[in-house]
């Protein structure tokens, strides 16, 4: 299938110009509390949410699974914030991104598969497909923006753009 | 045990003087997104982050078990925000807690227990004990406050006053 994306396994260096990789391993600030009954993993990512008078959010999407493969005939943005996902059952997931900027190319597409521990958070105005759980319906926990002004852009590519995403 | 503290299920009403439970219900905004495939449960608790210059953190607390009977002998406070806790695995945690005030009164403590799919977010400057988690390790995505000013404080109690937590 020419078309088709190649799906990664998502790492830090890789995801990082579209956001960052929400994980526990040997980068991240660890601090001992509660008299060493816990360890706080401090201050994973960028919660970048107060442009325009914006306020966090924190929500929870319930994804059901979707078939493959899939075809990616849109992607879409928020301008004003970023958007961090992170699964509530360690589960694996899909995701489809392409840079930030005014228009999309469709030759220009990155696919990743998270470990099932992993996070992510897009930056604001990364382009994206919407979240694709595999097997099962998942929970995320999602932290976004909330508040004044349009937060939300799509764009839909032509039938001869369209790609397929398979794993 | 004269000082032990009741434990009752965390619900809404019982937990609204100390902050918000973080769950899936009847009264909780349910948006249908991403052509039917995902339902995003909106704005689920208020992250009250920004005082003084605060900011969202976004973090994990990994927490060990402890061994019931627990000695509840300090209980802490954030003065500066909101603390939003949600378990990454489902599990079931403790929770002891008393009303924001400059003193914490040993005779006024409540104890819940979550059913595995809540969370929970303390309110500016309620007391509570660290997190309990139960049997196992647990991992717990942490939603606070970063930023300037002292945003900790601890009370001990006396000895006659230290209460005793089982379940």
């Amino acid at each position: 299938m020419p078309n088709e994306i190649i799906v990664k396994p998502l790492n830090r260096k890789e995801f990082e110009p579209f956001g960052e990789v929400i994980e526990i391993d040997s980068t991240v600030e660890a601090i001992s509390i509660n008299d060493g009954y816990a360890t706080r993993y401090n201050d994973l990512t960028t919660v970048d949410v107060l442009e325009s008078g914006g306020r966090p959010l924190l929500n929870i999407f319930r994804c059901k699974p979707r078939p493959l493969p899939i075809t990616i005939h849109m992607m879409e943005r928020h301008p004003l914030g970023s958007q961090a996902f992170i699964s509530l059952q360690n589960k694996k997931f899909l995701i489809v991104v392409a840079p930030s900027g005014n228009s999309v190319d469709p030759e220009n597409l990155s696919a990743f598969i998270t470990n099932g521990f992993q996070g992510v958070n897009y930056a604001r105005g990364v382009w994206h497909f919407p979240l694709i759980s595999l097997d099962e319906e998942q929970d995320f926990l999602v932290i976004d923006r909330g508040g004044p002004e349009n937060n939300y852009e799509e764009i839909f590519f032509n039938e001869s753009e369209v790609r397929i995403l398979n794993y």
